[in-house]
């Protein structure tokens, strides 16, 4: 198994945009990733609905005036219709946005590479998912996080019960960007995500709790069945909930918890997972993406780094350039934006797709993040107590 | 203020010993923390109610034969009935005994040092609590971890308003020596440990849990109002629980959560706290104890070692060696006998103890821990809802 | 100052690779790097002297087959005929043919960006150096690591006198790829680097001593003056050095040492330096790059990381996300490459360049780094005295 | 084979003191290690040359008041004369006077324990060496770091092939401590070391550089052959040397480099090793002694740490408590009194010594470091070419 190289130009596929203009935080995050290993080339997009702005990051991302469109539905209809329209779409909108834009370009046969969360609500989600057709375009949910290699080699080691039986997963997201209360000073990505309206039946768990939710699952392979939770607004005066811990119970009956916040002071990303089996544990920090840290309960503590040969191949296929030199998020981002591109070409041209790019995330992933969201939230209303999270 | 100093062998308080014998993990942990400052001298014990076993600790450790007994409560008679008896005594048990022992040595008027937890349960701890007075002898808990230099530390930048209101606890105490079923292979600690007629009301709980709640209460002042609980048992067919999570609430409104475990596979010891409050958190990791890490929302990570001369004078005072210079548990064990040994030297000889050795843990902390634990676990059986501490 | 940002397509220079086909473990990184930033795209090139294999990496990269060379020569008058040809070259070959290839571009007026070494020995480094006009096409060395923000922080740092005046530079560069004789068993990577007439004067001094001595400078602001050194052939029977160290007098009167081997066993890659002053130190390493130590005498240490609000403007010019979300070396290296476009639009096209691009290293850099390999070399020749480095 | 424990009263060794008074750094450092496992009791000594101080430090440290002495000649020749005497004497004074007072001791019939270095000259230490014989008092050099568990763990993997032969060792010593001139504003630790007639041939070399001396023969089993050094005074104006580099070449044909300083601003302590092999690498870091980093070149890396089943007999001897609860300095250097024991009884009392205590550092040990420190410093005036270490 090689590691990942750039692909051609000849081979690109087209993409367009739906939101993500220049103010937008993941907006150059997707671009990069989309285009780090050209597999995509951006021609098309709506990255604003204020129309200057929208001319503006047009022109800044290099889109042609003809393909530059003033909202998703006029721009799916129209992609749709050319000759050299998009094979996909990225919507990178703040979260109301994502179901009714992915809605539209799938009915107009357009593959959706989706920011999270899928949804505002669970029965939004349902809906996308309902949407979805075996021989229909694809839909793709950037949980990033499951493009690290670590995170892959991670899964793989769980799978092959390196660390036994998991008993125990400890997961936090825990973020400092909204320690202040810097919405009431006009940061608009606080902004949007203090209003409900916009953000979803939880802010802040649909924010960063769905991404530390989708790494223990993709880790573990195991499902959420039933969540305690408390869900809380730390930040007197603030629009919406800003931080939750969660106790959690997996369908086999192992136990976590899952604390995600927004005022956690200090911390730049923190985003951690550590998973505790019947022989040993992993332990793996975004902010330190390189290593995994297996620590047995018989032997000295190993750390694995991305690149060395003793990889399996599912780390290795995420992987650009050797050990000891650092990749970093646009990476494990633009190895989601990869895989998207290796689904779209098996669709769209019948090439084969690896199993590796079919475990990228997808509706059902984003469904089960709402699912355990809406239970958090219906944990917390009741006082606390044990509730089932939706199959 | 100056580091500390070991006291000369004229000022040596005498010390007895109940448990603690040479299959003990934490008897010699005792030893050394009480005469590492030449504070204590021991003189008198019952290390054993099998005679043989207490005849050998009682050699090895340098014991008279008339100062070695066959049970606490003769002990606790005859050392009080001679001109040279012990001034305090040391209760390294299991948690049974811990009790019993106390308050027998207390009728004798003598000072009392206890192992962790307090009581194996709140009734329990709450009559030895009610057994002492204001001028008789005194009890000390030893929660060793707010021994550390680091954690006083913490205590002061906390009460400092360094790191605004808290508003999120995250604790841990998880060990992994409980990953394999040890106690059927006749690994003792665990045999009692998960015995519960010898454990008490929750074994995990009260074993590592209550270190990480008086931790967390140390550093923060705040106190555990509320818990929303799980505890369970996941290593099949154990005769006790080995594995709790809680979700906390503070009496200001801060919020948290704690994980006790013994089953955190690879995990040597397991203990760490972070602290999150308005502008800054603290971090603090048992197995790296010399630092204490501050991460303000607006500025740097900062990195505060033990030894340095912008420590606290509560730091400087536990403090011996230069920073660089590891110092390690036997030091933190110290400090709490060290303070005790003020706090004898008060009583008994009207010396001033200071504020520092007065913040050592006592009978109300553990009576606090008890409580938690009680509340946790009729949170558990309850299914998991909110349920208040005792106060 | 914001971070960076992709460019558009119609912005793209045009460029052409001399070398890092598909068997280059460099000629990924290079196009990842030169794309990245959407800065240039790939159009010609020479990839290998054996033609299949320049077919097989023309295809894979996508080059028209007209603009597919069979030497630089060709390549060099061909593109400089065309209306379209490429505005600059990559060179990516094993150290021996850098300067010729090099000459042969600059004689043609195309740009020339050159992995380092920037030759095999100073005699050819100083060729280079005076075929440079001041109103001519340009040349980059990709000293790469001067790409990180982090590294530019720390220059940022130094210059601004944080640190006081620089006492100790203790730096090195020593990767284990040569632990082994894999040469022997046909690692090509190995196979020229030990074979002195690819690899030039020293093979390990040229191949990571000159990243360690450029950091050195680079950081510093400082020259060498004088060396004395220790040049080694630790795995036996190998046809090249593979170790050396030096002790370092600075101009300024500074001390210091400098490690650069490809034997240093289970290190990855191996690059790290520390600056000490009068009042601080700075420490960085490359393995976790973005994170900068900075170790007050007076005060505790403090970790300051990319993308943070009180980096340097010259640091986040050399970032494109939010701190706690990793860049790695595909990003530094891609700061090289776009600090280079905009040296080469400033010159082509007459726009202006920042004072952050004018700083890139280029030949005059790579003169410096020769002259130190050959005051090593003669110092270890002659037995370890102190030895002028040219200036 | 178990941890260590402490020894009963009964069988604590008398010891006296030379030097390290209330105002001495490492004075108390030495009782805290004497006392800690109960090997000695401290009944004798002279702790100043100044009348006041002499007996402030004896009432603090409980010396009757006949047995503190106005100079070592008295009191060796006094212990010595005394049915009650001192078994052995710990020497804990400015670096001029450990042969004198060694020589004393010695020539009393007492055995000598004494701080490093050994002397202040090469001749002074054979001298002493020469004084030595194998049926009289014995003597011990305080190479403190040799007491480490994870030190003694790193000697048996080195010697049990574990890395290969070793081809490269790296080590620096470099404290902080003098990176501000604070011997002109009275600083008394400075003063003396600055002060070339109490602190000997090289003052930066004789504290800290035989440590790192010391460390790296300790560890590999190897000798430093040559030498290519340069030894400066970096704060201007200051009466000593205060930094030193050296290239050195074991008889092995292994190679290295070291550096020795107290003006490493920032560092705390400072002392670390790497040794590389033909297989592997080792890494301890004394600010984190708990851990050894074992680095293969074909595997991932391994971090082994004290008290673990799987460390040898020789770590498992110098612990007292389970992993992951840190010991630090103090252990380690009561390690190495807690040998001296060994050897002071087995002298004495006929007992056996075993292995592991017998390999406590030495006089020979000692004038290695001083054959080493004067081939650095004739190395250096010499202009920095390769000077052969006296065997």
């Amino acid at each position: 198994m090689n590691f990942r190289q750039r692909s051609t130009p000849a081979e690109r596929l087209r993409l367009g945009f739906v939101g993500g203009g220049l103010d937008s935080g993941i907006g150059s995050t997707h671009r990069y990733a989309a285009t780090l290993d050209g597999q995509f080339e951006i021609v098309a997009g709506v990255f604003s609905r204020d129309a200057a702005r929208n001319a503006a990051a047009g022109a800044a991302i290099g889109i042609a005036p003809d393909r530059l469109y003033g909202d998703f539905e006029t721009m799916a209809r129209a992609e749709a219709a050319r000759a050299d329209g998009i094979h996909a779409v990225a919507i990178a909108t703040p979260n109301a946005q994502h179901v009714p834009a992915a809605l539209a370009f799938l009915a107009a046969g357009i593959d959706v590479i989706c920011d999270k969360p899928l949804a505002t609500d669970l029965a939004e989600a349902r809906r996308l998912a309902a949407a979805l057709r075996p021989d229909g375009p694809g839909f793709v949910l950037t949980h990033n996080y499951s493009g690290h290699a670590m995170v892959r080699e991670a899964r793989e080691r769980v799978a092959a019960g390196e660390i036994g039986a998991v008993r125990v997963v400890q997961v936090e997201h825990a973020a400092g960007f909204g320690t202040h209360p810097l919405e009431r000073a006009g940061a608009k990505a606080l902004a949007w995500r203090t209003d409900p309206a916009q953000a979803g039946v939880s802010s802040v768990l649909l924010d960063v709790g769905t991404h530390a939710h989708q790494l223990a699952r993709y880790i573990t392979g195991l499902e959420v069945a039933e969540v305690a939770a408390d869900v809380n607004t730390l930040v007197e005066g603030r629009g919406s909930d800003d931080n939750a811990h969660a106790l959690l119970r997996f369908d086999s009956g192992a136990r976590g918890s899952l604390w995600a916040s927004i005022v956690a002071a200090g911390n730049r990303h923190g985003l951690k997972i550590s998973v505790y089996g019947s022989k040993a544990a992993l332990h793996w920090n975004q902010e330190q993406p390189e290593e995994l840290v297996i620590a047995p309960q018989d032997g000295p503590r190993v750390v694995v780094r991305r690149g060395e040969p003793w990889t399996s191949d599912a780390a290795k296929r995420a992987t650009r350039i050797k050990a000891g030199q650092a990749e970093g998020v646009l990476e494990a981002f633009a190895n989601i934006y990869s895989d998207a591109a290796e689904l779209i070409r098996a669709r769209r041209f019948g090439t084969e797709a690896s199993d590796h790019a079919r475990r990228v995330p997808g509706a059902a992933d984003g469904v089960k993040g709402l699912a355990f969201v809406e239970a958090c939230v219906r944990s917390a209303r009741a006082g606390g107590g044990w509730t089932a999270v939706a199959q």
